[in-house]
Formats: C-alpha cells, sequence, structure tokens
C-alpha cells in the first residue's frame, strides 16, 4: 500500500486506529480455546467487528513465536484473512527485526513478500546496511524504532551522542538513506512532548504511536505535538482494545473501545 | 548449558568454533533440493561431519523465517536433531530481538523453552526492561550485541554517547542488569582492535565473534586481543564453512575448512 492509498483510507474512515493483535491464550476467552485455532479465531472476531473502526492492525510477531509452528499458522492465516477480505487495511508486522544486509533482505522477502505484510518495525542499532535492504521494497513501508515507549527508551535512545540525542541522531541520519521515502517511525505516545521536537525533524513522516491507553499516553497530546498536514499518525492500542472483555462479548466490547477512539480522532480531524 | 560446561567443552574439544547454519537454499547443493526438507538435510549433514570440531551452533533465524512454516519447521528439527543427539553443542538462535518487557518474555520462552537453545542474540537499543526477560532464565545466555560487524556499525554504535562510545555506554550500563552473570555480548571481528578496550570493561564474558572469514576478520588478532583466563571467546564461521563447497562432497569440504580453523584455534590454546 502506498502512503497515499493510507492517507485516502485515514480521510475516509475518520480514524488513524491501529489495532495491535497481541494475542495471548492466557487472556483470550476461554470458550474460544475449543476452537481447532484459537489464535486466529480470537483474530477472526476481532477484525470482523472493529475493520470499520481502524486503518490498520499490528500482529507483534513474540506472540505468534511463543507458540512455535502452530503460532506461525495463525499470523499467516490471520494476514491472509485480512489481504483476501479487507485490501484496504494497512498491515504491520511488529517484528523489530534488524540484521546485517543480505540476512536483512531474508526478513524483508519473509515480511513484504511471503506473507504480504504493507510493513515492518525495525531496529537502528545496526546502522544503514541494516535498514536499506527493508527499503528497498516498492510500496513497502519500513518502521523504524526511534523512541520507544518503555522505561528502557530513557538507557540509550534519550542519552546525548555527539551533541544531540540518539533518538535524533537516529531520525537524522535515517533521513540520507537510500529510498528513505521508505520511513515511518516508532515514537511512544507516553512521551507526548518529544513530539513537538520529532517534527522539526522529520515534518512529514507518519509515526506509529504505541502506548496509547494501557501504557498511559494520552491521544489528544499525541495529536497536538504529531500531527501533520497529511495527518501523519497512526495510534496503536492492543490490550486495551482486544481485551476490553474476556467474556463472550469480547468482539463487541471491543468494538465499542475502538469507536471511542476513533470517534475522538474523528473530532481531532474536524478542528 | 551453564558457563563452565561450555568452557569443558572448548578445553576438551580444543576449538571454540561456532558454526552458523545460515541456509540458502539458492546456496546449497543441487541434490538436496529433491529432498523433502532440504534445508534439514543440509543442517543435519553439516553436523554430522562437523559436530567434533566446533563447540556451538549458531541458526540465525531470519533463513528459517525467510521460507515460512516450512522453514520454523526446518529449524525446530535442527534444534532438536542437536539436543537429541549431541547435547554437549551450545546452540545460539541468532534472532536479535528485543521488545518491551511483556513481549521479551515472550521471545525468550520461544527460543529457550519452546526451542530449547541455550541463547539467543537479543539487540540493546530498547534498553533494561527489554533485555531482563531474557536473563531471567536460569542456565540460558543473553548475548547482546555490542558492535556488530557491519559497515553500518559505525552510524550509531561507535558515536560518543556521553563522553564515551554507545557500544561502550551499552556493555558499561548492561553490567547493571539484573542477571547479568546470564550476558554474552557480540563484537565483530572486523573491529579487532577494539577488543582490548572492550576487556577492560567486560573482562569475564564471552564474546561471540562473527565476521572471521567471509567478512574479513583475523582469528589471531581477535585471539590476542579478546581471549581471556577462560578462553571468554566463541568465533562464528557461516559461509566460509557451510558453502566451502556447493557440490556432493560439501560436507567433507565444511569439514576441512572447520577442521582448519580448530586448529588454528588449538594452537593458540597450547599457547
Amino acid at each position: 500500500m502506498t502512503t497515499d492509498q493510507l492517507i485516502t483510507q485515514i480521510r475516509k474512515k475518520q480514524s488513524f486506529l491501529c489495532i495491535g493483535l497481541d494475542v495471548d491464550l492466557n487472556k483470550i476467552p476461554k470458550h474460544l480455546l475449543k476452537e481447532e485455532d484459537p489464535i486466529f479465531a480470537f483474530n477472526k472476531a476481532i477484525i470482523d467487528a472493529t475493520h470499520h473502526l481502524c486503518v490498520a492492525y499490528k500482529p507483534n510477531t513474540a506472540f505468534y513465536e511463543a507458540y512455535g509452528i502452530k503460532g506461525w499458522q495463525a499470523l499467516e492465516k490471520t494476514i491472509n484473512y485480512l489481504n483476501d477480505n479487507h485490501p484496504e487495511i494497512y498491515t504491520i508486522a511488529d517484528a523489530k527485526r534488524g540484521d546485517i544486509g543480505n540476512t536483512s533482505t531474508m526478513y524483508a522477502k519473509a515480511f513484504f513478500e511471503d506473507l504480504g505484510f504493507d510493513s515492518v518495525t525495525v531496529a537502528p542499532y545496526m546502522g544503514k546496511d541494516s535498514v536499506e535492504p527493508f527499503l528497498a521494497f516498492k510500496d513497502k513501508h519500513t518502521i523504524l524504532l526511534a523512541l520507544t515507549s518503555n522505561q528502557g527508551a530513557f538507557d540509550f535512545q534519550t542519552k546525548t551522542v555527539d551533541g544531540v540525542q540518539l533518538y535524533k541522531q537516529v531520525l537524522e541520519t535515517s533521513k540520507s538513506w537510500v529510498n528513505a521515502e521508505n520511513l515511518m517511525y516508532v515514537v511512544g505516545a507516553t512521551k507526548a512532548e518529544f513530539l513537538a521536537d520529532i517534527r522539526k525533524i522529520i515534518p512529514n513522516s507518519f509515526l506509529l504511536v504505541p502506548g496509547v491507553g494501557a501504557q498511559g499516553g494520552n491521544l489528544q497530546e499525541v495529536c497536538k505535538y504529531g500531527m501533520n498536514d497529511s495527518v501523519g499518525l497512526l495510534i496503536n492500542s492492543s490490550r486495551g482494545i482486544i481485551y476490553a472483555s474476556q467474556e463472550e462479548n469480547f468482539a463487541q466490547a471491543a468494538a465499542d473501545k475502538s469507536e471511542e477512539l476513533q470517534q475522538q480522532m474523528a473530532a481531532v480531524l474536524a478542528i
């Protein structure tokens, strides 16, 4: 999917909501455990109930790998279900990969070609030649970790490197990489006030913002500092939506929670 | 496996060689493509021919993920084959993972418990709470990326952060994490002279050193600057060994290449 197609969907649905499909078998409703593939059954129900309220889904690959082959199959079924039934939905493999050049190409092929995701999250520590293999794929986005939403972000990301903080150095440096127009960035919502500075460095890029809801971030704050003329934001909520209820009504509860966020987003877009 | 058990194996085999199982179907001998599982058939032949010459195997997960479910199955068969037939061999999942706390726990379970690897490589960018979930597993090692062997290492890792280079900051900071005794570090062989400084910060830790051979690193240089009283080194070679020949004699060629490195290591250990 191109950036323009994503923006069109955001305008149409009046939503820049991304729903994180982080499926934990200990947290999904008990009755689903009887299904042949409980993870996919859960995802399908969530997608069926919420696809009109969001523009993107983001499975975190860790939750699938943790269940081995069965987990990997559930991930494959989920992305196929999305691509077959909702091709207008933007898909993000939250994999946080990154390796030396030829190896990053293998990861890129796995997520972009074999699984057919629109984008994948990538860690910046190994630098240019670990990220450019992802950027080489046309109409696919590479979402680079810049400032994450966890406490450990302050261990290295906010340390001062040659006069500027490391995450700003990552933003600045990445702009010079080949096919940098295919970059988006992860910026945690728990640090909304950082967004003003970030926008000075990358005014036009899309930001994937985790941490709204369960991790304490505030939607209005994020929009105030992070939105640009093309919206430029994908706000992710995972646990706050998919585990809104752990009873049989879980899909409806997820839809209710999604609609609440979508309404807040529509209000912001109307200003 | 404990660190002491690994050291015992190194002394016994007179080898600190790790063989990277980075299987690319475009590079393995053509006759193997007729096998039901060419990746596992290749790995099994390499392991059968080389297990007495090395102390560790390191599959890079990218090469398995690139083949989807079949790749994941081949990885599972490979680690099971190693654990069943060669429990004295140290195993490394070269996965370069790292995510927020509860998600890192999912990755750790996947690699340590479900697949049964002895260790996994982890990226440091997200800090303490992204790494400690891995460190919590008893008798398992977390191998943190410090200084990688690619050109992009100079983009951020060697930049000066609050007075010291980022990779040194990573080494220093990680020493204070809970269960830090379960840490090892990735340090690229292409920068052997950096090892003297690294040893000042982490004199006792094991270092996993990629980049000997195909990437241009020199074994003697690495040993000169990086070895400690407990050896403290695992030297990895991937392509240089497993693709020594792409003909029917590939396993023997891999064994010959491994023996060459093992003999050089035995000579260093004898000094």
